[in-house]
């Protein structure tokens, strides 16, 4: 569920594409709220698995203590891990989803994350009524949310390898520039991986982070290269995948929890149902900040989690 | 490790007590993300256990995006898990920690939480320079930082249950009124783990809740009374623990993720591991609110997880 990406590339694949940020609530922040209680709705819907049979729910968003998952998750009366890895929660819920899984704890756990461009600017940059200039490294928050249910039974696609990340912190403060700042975890995350599971980046289909966008992207791919991985033929970011350039005014790209997060159960999700993809690395990428931070002249460490998921 | 205790009742069971709210720090944030940092450290230092050695960290806070645990374990060098249950995360994370363990994807694991009166108050209710009335039914948030550490070998005390928690939210919208807020929440897990495992309060010597205070405390006594459960003999609060009604001037009590944390860590822990408590309950309690949605007429969501602790 995606707003106002009618042009967007990925817009075929979306279940939904809305056109008023309020979508029809009184604030972005019950909006947002909105969204992740109606993806959850139609991912039980269209799963056919009811709330009775959902083991645990993990949910996360960008906002201050987490507010849209948990007020637009309130009624939905399943055991609720709240999590916070920024952008990258989304695959922190699908590595803990999957342990919890596998360790025998659960049959079926409910995964959702959300994001709104609106109130992710007014609580981490400025009030929007501003009109500040964003300047080209910017990235634009995705507005909506993606959610999926992992079950220990199903056809796949499947879940085969979990490499959650280590906090990384390169020194980049600028709040206008979190590619950069993000770029160093993923690097470092998609290193362990490969070195875990003795694999060289080629194994995969496809390699793809979550919100770097273009700046970000190109940073992985330099640092990989001199490290001596060559990603060139199979890596892409979802921040780029999902806004067009040159039609949708979104510089560096897409960002936000729902970035990877719609991407990936819009539009890679069907890619590996429909086999058209077989091997995907996903590494969702999060910015570790807030305002107050950055007013304090902190740093902005970043973080990347990965999931290798096949068909 | 708690701050200005050290008139409070469990201050000799505390590794280290504080006398400065800034713990030499510029900011009240970055004093608690030294508190949650120089904590694990401890909590590493008395284990034994070198970081590693350890294979996964779950911690969070209370503050926007959770900077104190991600900017006080930025260098940790352990792959990270940002977590959020408000004042509830600490069960949180052994909650996820131990399924973590069981299903042998960990050998150690850290768990650690922070909280810090000044942060909270400013972030949550008013500016500390107003020196605002706080009403009878406000709680004092604890200044500190609780830190564990899980592993597969031991000697116990033995996490043997959880019990995570739903999102339950009785329509309590007084933000100086938690204990309210997130009784419910308790006595909603308290009842499922009971029902789970079949056993009556009386199984265990102690059942304890994070942090509801007087007013929750008492809360919890009756719904639990009207229900058929009485607790009047095993039950008690961290909130009323740790601090000393008479003496030090905080109202209902003591909340905070660091509420639970320090007085299961510092206290608790020491009084399994010398046999005079043997089968404990911890059901921890949060309210899932910030400042927006008290000012957007929302009323305070709460949760609670448990775990079975015995040694």
């Amino acid at each position: 569920m995606v707003q106002k990406n009618l042009i967007g590339p990925l817009a075929k694949y979306f279940d939904k594409c809305v056109d008023d940020e309020f979508y029809g609530e009184s604030s972005w922040e019950k909006a947002e709220s909105k969204f992740i209680k109606d993806t959850t709705n139609l991912v039980l819907s269209k799963s056919g698995i009811t709330n009775k049979d959902i083991d645990f729910c993990f949910a996360g968003d960008l906002l201050n203590q987490c507010i849209s998952s948990t007020f637009g998750l309130r009624e939905i009366n399943i055991p609720f891990f709240g999590i916070f890895g920024a952008c990258s929660t989304f695959v922190e819920a699908l590595i803990l989803g999957s342990m919890s899984i596998d360790g025998n704890f659960a049959n079926n756990v409910l995964c959702a994350v959300s994001s709104h461009f609106c109130s992710a600017e007014k609580q981490f940059r400025f009030p929007l009524e501003l009109g500040n200039q964003r300047p080209p490294t910017s990235q634009w928050t995705v507005t909506g949310s993606g959610a999926c249910i992992l079950s220990k039974e199903g056809t796949g696609p499947y879940i085969t390898h979990i490499t959650p990340g280590k906090i990384v912190d390169m020194g980049i403060k600028d709040a206008n520039n979190m590619g950069s700042a993000m770029a160093p975890g993923a690097i470092d995350t998609l290193i362990a991986h490969l070195a875990d599971t003795s694999r060289s980046p080629d194994y995969y289909d496809a390699i793809i982070t979550g919100d770097l966008g273009y700046i970000g992207r190109d940073i992985v791919l330099e640092i990989a290269n001199s490290k001596g991985y060559n990603l060139k033929n199979n890596y892409n970011d979802c921040g780029i995948l999902i806004f067009d350039k040159n039609k949708q005014d979104t510089h560096s790209g897409g960002s936000g929890c729902a970035c990877s997060a719609t991407v990936f159960s819009g539009y890679l999700y069907k890619e590996l149902k429909n086999k058209r993809l077989k091997k995907l690395l996903l590494i969702t990428t999060g910015a570790l900040t807030n305002s107050t931070t950055s007013q304090q002249g902190e740093s902005i460490p970043g973080i990347a989690h990965a999931v290798s998921i096949e068909m």
